[in-house]
């Protein structure tokens, strides 16, 4: 079994009261009372970031996944949890130092404060982060997609997942471009402005995590619709193209691995102009992928433009079997 | 350095801005302008619980450890969320049949819904469950204690430190008594009901989840008081009153290892016949242990009845160095 089948067999059937859950569909809880939303992720050393040789970045980057949930929702964050596990490897003072240095200039940049935690001994290190927010709007949710809808993604992707590679030691590339990759995986560029008016055009909405195509996949499942994508308009950085171009690499294999956290949104055609005037204010690169459609092809995911095909894995996916 | 000295050196600053946070020195975060009460706690594998052989068990030990935390200081429960993280031997078909049915008792018991969570995979089980409530009054503080204030103590403590003793195999004792003590360390008694009327006496309150002396020192150093305790009024169970007589136990030995998760509170002399009372309605024993002193002595709390030496350890605490 995979996570998405143990959450749908033995857990969202404990949910089915309360509407705000969303059957554990979406990545958020929203208080529908209170106009409270909050998310939860677990970071574990050796799954979601190699080692804790940099404790800045790794908080800095397991903080932004967080934000990121709450954000592609319209949901404004102000509050967050931290529990850590972990070792007196892991939480040494220099560590602990360098993690509140994090902190303090990631709460400045996004407007966050510390609202809570939990620090507990544990051989293995693990971080799970809540961010708890305000939205006066109901949240723009995966399950909305209509019929001709544009699909839309913020900023680029693919680069987090080189400057793994790069981290891995599994791909060499120039000093300048390795510290741009690396600096992508860490350090995404979360589309915090820009997703304060999402309410006003989107029907659709989730965050990068997991790949494009998976995460495409849930919007397209929770609507039982499908997709024409046209590959060659996927935002990517020069940078990537660059790497593609040179090492002659298939751009499928690049785009879909996961940690962008960037804004998968669908929206009415009649929002097109809105949504590049948005874009231009709030300094936001905005880029329309593709259309969602009623016919069911499988996997949901069409891609347009003849030679390319679907990669058979999707995304990344806990198993536990 | 434990818990408590880095959760003050390098996180409480990050929470200055926010008076919901208390300077990350109580157990919960709450949300005044929304009236929402938050907690988070961790429970790790080998740490907070031997092993995972009676998963539906564990579960209910952690749930009824995080509601803890939030009806002690007058919030009430609403909605929960818990991120796995677990291979695949802990996260089998029968192990998650045993969670999801303990859940779906757990959830009409205290009449809470599961509203979000998290399935990673991790070689070492960590469970974190979020509990989020409602309180339409401020939230009972553990820093509101007055002096001559009397210290109060729900339902009986010790009974739960016995349980895990007979799970390690270090007591062994006849079936009948073992299995009392085993059940009170797995399904604590949480006093939910009587919970629910804290408002209208404490003045203080924290729960006990570390151990008597050591959750009662933190109401102590949080208003520079002191207190006197009565040793003999301490509440224990039966069973664990004649299991120290036949063995020729320290009772001291017994009442401050943790994992009570009975509340502990403060209320002024006046309140003893509402106390009582509303003892009585919700057939919740509780017991006046002691009361709150100016005098400043070593480790704030004086042993009243003579012979008894607090211990040197006065409950459980995280260490990372």
């Amino acid at each position: 079994m995979n996570e998405f089948t143990i959450i749908k067999k033995y857990f969202s059937n404990l949910s089915k009261k309360n509407k705000g859950s969303f059957d554990l569909s979406d990545d958020i809880f929203f208080d529908y009372k209170k106009k409270v939303g909050v998310s939860i992720d677990t970071y574990i050393e050796g799954i979601h970031f190699l080692n804790f040789r940099h404790p800045g970045l790794i908080i800095k980057k397991a903080l932004r996944g967080a934000i990121s949930d709450l954000i592609c929702k319209g949901i404004v964050p102000k509050y967050y949890f931290i529990s850590f596990s972990g070792n007196n490897k892991h939480l040494t003072q220099a560590n602990l130092a360098k993690i509140n240095l994090s902190l303090r200039q990631e709460q400045k940049k996004y407007n966050i404060i510390l609202a809570g935690g939990d620090t507990s001994y544990s051989s293995k290190l693990s971080i799970t982060i809540s961010v708890y927010g305000y939205s006066k709007k109901k949240p723009v949710l995966r399950s909305g997609a209509k019929i001709n809808d544009d699909i839309y993604l913020t900023n680029n992707i693919g680069d987090a997942f080189v400057g793994l590679n790069i981290l891995k030691k599994r791909v060499k590339m120039n000093r300048r471009a390795s510290n741009y990759f690396i600096k992508k995986f860490y350090l995404p560029t979360i589309p915090n402005i820009f997703s304060k008016k999402i309410h006003l055009f989107a029907n659709s909405s989730i965050d990068i995590s997991d790949g494009l195509f998976q995460d495409l996949n849930h919007i397209l499942l929770s609507s039982n619709f499908s997709s024409d994508i046209f590959v060659k308009n996927i935002p990517m950085s020069l940078y990537l193209k660059s790497y593609l171009k040179n090492k002659n690499k298939k751009v499928l294999n690049f785009i879909s691995n996961g940690d962008d956290y960037q804004i998968l949104f669908t929206a009415n055609k009649s929002k097109r102009n809105l949504i590049k005037k948005i874009s231009k204010i709030t300094s936001t690169k905005v880029t329309r992928i593709g259309i969602i459609t009623n016919r069911s092809v499988s996997n949901n995911v069409k891609l347009i433009n003849g030679k390319f095909r679907l990669p058979k894995k999707l995304g990344y996916i806990h198993n536990f079997s």
